[in-house]
């Protein structure tokens, strides 16, 4: 842990549902071994909830707690428009312009190996890497580099996308938040491309360090059922006794 | 972290799949967290694969890794019966009886908080809790206890079990297993309860220390679509190119 290195931004959004204190807790116990590491976590919700507050608070990881409303107007292609903007804003609204940062998207539902950590570290402008189990294949992103570019890139949906690679592929050093200020996401189904490309950043200049290893995983957790809870207060079996002692 | 504290024997079975690397590295990452921890990774497979070894040789834990094939002859209830024995009688093989240590069944697809290892380590002669999202209902298990026992049980699945508990639900000091040298598991669905029964655990004598908070949650992650890959070599799109430079 070098003092100067840049800090990392994380940008999650995340909304109330059965899973979703487990998937926080695990995947804050992958944050935790981040150094130099701020959580930026906005809830789809009115108000900010009592689970995620006294979650974070027990959480041991630095964080910014932030809360609004997605689906207002309703999109098409975004889920998580409202709150992945806010995540966004509240950068260009608190980090200094000449902060040594970079911001990176997480998802609170992906699987990311802490060494991943290292490559968004060396980011200097704009940086990608490969998203295991995403688009239909088993990698998708750049598979081939050299001296920091991209020579091949692999994917199977949508190929012609301006970049071909997921949220979880690539960060960017806030520095470029800063130059082009108006760069947004829009309601898009390449919103990746789309925001990349807002930033200037071009299959030409992104830079690639790694095109070997996948270090993270689009994953989802399957929705739990839960049929017996409803019912539970006629149907199940209780065996409440006095202590014999 | 304390030097006379018990070690923990993390026992654990694992398969091939898609999913299984990712599904090992977040886990491991939670593991890395726990202080004397040892963990018994058993490989359903003919031979120790590569994928597994390279894994645990870079994830930074202390392991033993062991293999056999699981299902021969088939088994009509646990998936991982051969896996399962094999991590129980490593123990009894190679734990001296006498040592402080206590065995907990780790899923590799399970959300572990790392303090129910507090809980874990804390078993005098076995132990359970609550664990979330599973048998039909929020959480199941032991919902009221005092001075060690449990007052009141929730299950909607089956709750005439002997010990109404998953797997995950709770963990036995080793000393149990020399105490009952053919404790195994048998092929029933209520397995958990039937093992801890060979033990001469019951509803009565199991401690129960934590009958508040759910720190484990029977997850499981959705099988990913790659019906991409194996036309990829036809379909997908390459860049590849010269750099400039």
């Amino acid at each position: 842990i070098k003092e100067n290195m840049p800090i990392i931004y994380g940008v999650t959004s995340t909304y109330k549902r059965y899973l979703q204190l487990p998937e926080l807790t695990r995947l804050s116990q992958t944050l935790l071994h981040i150094p130099k590491f701020h959580w930026i976590l906005t809830e789809d919700s009115y108000q900010k909830t009592k689970t995620v507050t006294k979650f974070l608070q027990k959480s041991g990881l630095n964080y910014t707690h932030l809360n609004t409303k997605n689906n207002i107007p309703p999109t098409k292609f975004i889920k998580d428009y409202n709150t992945r903007r806010m995540g966004l804003n509240w950068i260009r609204e608190n980090v200094p312009p000449t902060k040594d940062a970079i911001m990176y998207f997480i998802d609170d539902d992906n699987t990311y190996s802490f060494k991943l950590f290292d490559e968004i570290r060396a980011t200097k402008r704009a940086a990608v890497w490969q998203v295991g189990l995403v688009g239909g294949i088993l990698n998708e992103g750049p598979v081939k580099c050299e001296n920091g570019k991209v020579l091949e890139w692999k994917a199977y949906w949508w190929p012609d996308r301006l970049i071909p690679i997921d949220m979880a592929g690539f960060a960017v050093h806030v520095k470029l938040l800063f130059e082009r200020p108006k760069a947004e996401f829009r309601d898009l189904p390449d919103m990746e491309s789309d925001f990349l490309s807002s930033l200037c950043v071009t299959r030409d200049n992104i830079e690639a360090n790694n095109c070997n290893d996948v270090l993270v995983w689009h994953t989802q957790t399957k929705t739990p059922e839960i049929e017996g809870n409803e019912i539970l207060p006629r149907q199940y079996k209780t065996t409440q006794r006095k202590l014999t002692t």
